[in-house]
């Protein structure tokens, strides 16, 4: 590991603070380095200002002259609510910069590097780039594909089934599977389900863990109809493209038909899905006909990015390949 | 991890080698060690003799005088198409015996530690010992319950589907995956399908590995009928009790209706999951009805005791727990 991917390491567990609080911007760290010690941190604040540059530099003060910014995504370069970024490090009188990846937002998209350049400030780009593109992918997709990023949660047993086919489903997997799942949702904007799973359900989706309960997102329910009070209805997987900016990760919590819907759609980014070391048999399938019809299509879609133990299960992290 | 338990690796590596060609004998494998040195190197043979001991000892000649022996079974006590093996040792003039675990066959069951201990011979009984039973479960399960030590495989997609809707099912798994498969027909004695899987595919269910093709298993049929040349019949999951004692492990490969049978009598003693990164939706499941009308009644049978990557897929063994 390279001296410029170990700072931007701890610029990455700074912006991961601010993860799920600052849409419609995307939650960036930033680390003020002088001989090899910090000397300003900070991150995109709630409601996304300040900016993390601009925090870590106020930290900083003096000290930031001559020093290395090291900040996950590139520095914006023209002045929003505040002033830009870029204009922040110039004045701050840093050395150096090193982004990790470029911002694709066409106010910025390489016109933040320019101007860092453009005062003689060195410029590095790309350490730990594909971290940062998972930590900000809700950011990244809403730019590229004008919709939410979207995280599929399956819970399942390992033949498969969600509930018995009773419809029983409390519970398929532990604590501390279902703990993790609450984290997820403190790190999404919003949280949709179908409309058999309210019905049925009528979950709450807030987040349930000590010191994030006021993390809960958006509620969303997929429906052709009106939704309740409390809820926003999305009538269509495509519809999810209208929703307001305040929501660019989105999880799908349930049920098959929810599911299958956006996994028929190609509208699902990112799998977790936490394995219980249980049996079924017969039971309610994750899933229902997603418009497979030849096995050979099926592989190469999704690629592991994480296998992990949580209590007794297994969680099982895949991402979109293509 | 203590002298006795690094030697007693070595002589469950060497019991490895005669998997799956043993029985009704166990895997035995044995070494000799003198001054820190291995002088003696056994394994039971195909048939069942020489057994792992004698074959040692052989090798040994002198040298094994004043050794240890490390035996991952403990030696028979009385003789049958050989010397007993306790007297073998005694013979060869070892002046200690560390075995993993005791012989519950009724002929044997501490008699052979009797018989070393009565010699003046050292005994330490205990090391390695869940490896020792994981490796030869099947002469154990025999010895303790009648039967024979089964494994049901399943290779699913990640929603659990063995097939698409269509039957399509070749390949839900990679290469790296079905390699494995292969390997463990070639550790077990005994292969059975349903009715349902012979008469859509004929697997001929032969170990197609390069140095194992001799490894092939005898090949079973779940019916009520008769069984085509080269099968035998078995009406039931119960009726495993009444294979011939040359079949001590068992492996279940399909489908769905062989493997739910097997589960609902509570007769599977070890699962093997072969997991592909892939989504199916609404395919053929991998178990039907397995009689289970409770979440909480599910939860606890299965312990996990390995977790591999194989290729791009997930290889998940699991042990029953009671």
């Amino acid at each position: 590991m390279t001296d410029d991917e170990r700072w931007m390491g701890a610029a990455l567990a700074l912006g991961e603070r601010g993860r799920g609080r600052t849409a419609p911007n995307p939650c960036v760290g930033c680390v003020i380095v002088a001989d090899r010690r910090v000397v300003g941190r900070g991150w995109t604040q709630p409601s996304g200002r300040p900016h993390a540059e601009a925090m870590a530099v106020a930290q900083a003060g003096d000290a930031a002259r001559g020093a290395t910014a090291y900040v996950t995504l590139e520095p914006c370069a023209a002045p929003g609510r505040g002033p830009a970024c870029a204009d922040v490090l110039i004045d701050a009188g840093v050395a150096a910069v090193v982004v990790a990846i470029q911002d694709p937002f066409a106010a910025v998209d390489g016109k933040g590097l320019a101007k860092l350049r453009a005062a003689g400030i060195t410029v590095r780009v790309g350490a730990r780039a594909a971290e940062a593109k998972a930590a900000m992918a809700g950011f990244l997709t809403r730019q590229r594909h004008g919709r939410p990023h979207v995280t599929l949660k399956l819970a399942l047993s390992l033949d498969g089934a969600i509930a018995l086919a009773s419809g029983e489903s409390r519970w398929i997997t532990g604590p501390a599977a279902r703990a993790h799942a609450h984290l997820e949702r403190a790190r999404c904007d919003g949280i949709l389900v179908g409309r058999g799973t309210y019905d049925a359900d009528a979950p709450r989706l807030d987040v349930r863990l000590p010191g994030l309960t006021d993390r809960s997102p958006h509620r969303l329910l997929l429906t052709h109809g009106a939704a309740p009070a409390g809820w926003t209805p999305v009538a269509s997987p495509e519809a999810i493209a209208a929703l307001p900016h305040s929501i660019n990760d989105l999880l799908i919590e349930g049920g098959a038909g929810a599911a299958s819907a956006f996994l028929g759609c190609d509208l699902v980014d990112r799998l977790l899905i936490y394995r219980a070391p249980i049996l079924v048999g017969a039971g309610k399938p994750g899933l229902g006909d997603i418009g497979l019809t030849d096995l050979a299509a099926a592989h190469g879609r999704w690629r592991r990015t994480a296998l992990r133990l949580l209590g007794v299960d297994v969680l099982e992290v895949y991402e979109r390949t293509r």
